[in-house]
């Protein structure tokens, strides 16, 4: 058990948080709520698509050399043999010298092999003339075309879209096999906390990590489980991580601003396990803790919204990507840099940045504010072994 | 009632798409809720934020001008004056000579305006030597300082993030005036087709349109209701438009693929209202309606989900924003094409393309083929004046 400040590196806090994270389970759910989850294994093919030789086009299906050298002079005229209905069987065969009426999507009938558009035809009384020419698997989509059966139409990983979800569709997934997504409790500590519909009396503020943190596991594709607010007090913190860990995949506690807070965090979790991170060599963020309790991951955010911000981006980011299976791409910007950024060597550093017009402007403002954070629009990292950036560097941006 | 056949451009489709929209309703809902919904008015504090004077660092609340000239060999020397807590409200005020501990986040006392950090102080007996001086203001918050009571903090219109989610909390917006998320009803037409669970016999194929639009739809934040499958007849048709279109606030129709059909679907729309555009100069997806039924709209989509996509794309997606307020930022790539992509004047072409390494190749194949589709990354759209783009153009791509 190591519960004292062990400062360590934020890729280090990375590898931890990616190291202690339960593995994504499969499951499987009706493809009218997989719009957004992330396919558990490869989809492949029910049987072949189509199953049968269809028509592109509204006009006659025919055997191709039935209509060699026919033009607008001189027609191919064939024997009109019936019409063709969408989604049934034909009931007989094309013999050579005939036509049937195909609409677009329809079975060719057997001795069928292209289609000819019906701009390009004209029935006279029972005959078909064809003005022009087609070639064999013209005006068609052969069985098996489009996938053969076992075909990997999309690959596992894969976060569902709508367009994916039409693919699946085709290929027969009525139930998808997906990652469930981890439940990630949301406990927030701190006396001078009220939920967000009080107001608050002298001393106090809202509680504004809690829904931030549940909006951010639902936007990482976790399903955010709320605890609401704990004191600062041992017996409490205990309690209520105890319950949230029973009930949950994982733990987000955050709040602590000051040292003697954290501690307790950090004691209620050493209590039902270890606290491996306490401490990260990053700016903001540094008292962040990561540990399991009942073998399950926790991690103790920083009190204030912004810092704790950057530390989900960072640090439960990974975390759930590695329980969930599911690994956004984030938004990046690149920018040319608008003011100085310096910066302290040694740690690794994140500054809110605004952005307009292809110039990054640094929120620089007093620690502890909410406003350069709701002005903000992503932030630049500062890796631990570099001074800063000057004005007029190009910099990558990691937007919001 | 123009129930025939005109054919508009895609601009003036687009035009009668956000025309017939409905505009978007406000509700108000939990913040738990309120992630990835649109605000519906501007949200300003409710009271002064923070309400309080709060120090941002564990240290001592002190009256600035009793630390100046402090330093290592000669620091202030201050009456310890007790201790303040999270939360509460200091029971008593500081005077001139004092300092009081106070943690990161707790109000400060009357009197004082500056707070040091503990690493530059320590206690002896009942006295606190400051060892370097504080500016009045330094390591402390005013009250107002983040949001002035009144002060914007999220514009309307604005998609809520999880960042937002935050700073809606912190702004004590505990409910959320959104917009009312649209119910999209969804209706697939096709003799042709079968539910996506039953495995197609001969000259079925699966509803991959009803799933690909019902997901579309979410994308577009809109709440999509599915009325499944109905059979290509003057009646079915008339009766499940009636249905859906009474419970829901707009309809998507797909299918159709072939003219028949789409004359039914067309008719059935005209009989309950008007159909506006009944086909677009655009490839694919001409054969395309758009109207009103009970003067709610409707969009009859192509057959082929390839091209129904691009419809939900270039059609879908007006209408649904202008319904919903949610304007997504389309996704897009600036590459270099690899391939020449040949079009016909006169109409707006959208060729899918995959995308590799800055580079944009064109899918072609035959119509009708869902492969080429799976395998696309986006669009390149060829406006209806142009002749195509040859190999080597920096082209845009929308990506799905």
């Amino acid at each position: 058990m190591s519960l004292f400040l062990r400062v360590v590196t934020l890729e280090e806090a990375q590898r931890v948080a990616r190291e202690i994270a339960p593995a994504p389970v499969e499951e499987e759910i009706p493809l009218g709520e997989a719009f957004n989850r992330v396919l558990a294994r490869d989809a492949a093919a029910r049987e072949d698509i189509p199953g049968f030789a269809r028509s592109t086009v509204d006009g006659y299906a025919v055997l191709a050399a039935d209509t060699t050298g026919a033009g607008e002079a001189i027609p191919a005229i064939l024997r009109m043999a019936g019409e063709l209905a969408m989604g049934s069987s034909p009931s007989k065969s094309l013999h050579p010298g005939e036509g049937m009426y195909v609409p677009t999507g329809a079975m060719l009938p057997a001795g069928a092999d292209a289609a000819v558009m019906i701009e390009y035809a004209e029935t006279i009384g029972e005959e078909v003339l064809v003005k022009r020419p087609v070639a064999p698997g013209e005006n068609v989509i052969l069985r098996g075309e489009d996938f053969r059966k076992g075909a990997t139409v999309l690959p596992r990983g894969r976060r569902i879209s709508s367009r994916d979800a039409g693919i699946l569709a085709a290929a027969g997934f009525g139930r998808v096999p997906v990652y469930r997504k981890p439940v990630i409790g949301i406990l927030s500590t701190g006396n001078e906390l009220v939920p967000v519909p009080e107001t608050p009396g002298p001393g106090q503020v809202r509680d504004a990590n809690g829904p931030m943190c549940a909006a951010f596991v639902e936007e990482a594709g976790c399903t955010p489980l709320s605890y609401g607010i704990v004191r600062d007090e041992a017996g409490a913190l205990s309690a209520a991580l105890e319950r949230a860990i029973r009930e949950c995949d994982a733990v987000l506690l955050s709040g602590g601003s000051s040292k003697d807070v954290r501690d307790l965090v950090a004691a209620a979790i050493a209590e039902k396990g270890e606290v491996i991170v306490h401490g990260i060599s990053v700016a903001p963020g540094k008292p962040t803790i990561v540990g399991r309790a009942v073998g399950k991951p926790v991690i103790g955010l920083p009190g204030h919204p912004a810092s704790a911000y950057v530390i989900l981006h960072v640090l439960g980011r990974p975390l759930f990507s590695a329980m969930s299976g599911y690994y956004p791409a984030e938004r990046k910007a690149t920018v040319v840099l608008a003011e100085n950024i310096p910066s302290q060597k040694g740690r690794t550093e994140f500054v809110r940045v605004r952005v307009r017009e292809g110039k990054a402007y640094p929120c620089f403002g007093k620690s502890g504010l909410l406003n350069t954070f709701a002005d903000s629009d992503g932030m630049i990292r500062v890796p631990a072994e570099w001074e800063g950036y000057e004005a007029g560097e190009t910099v990558e941006v990691t937007l919001w």
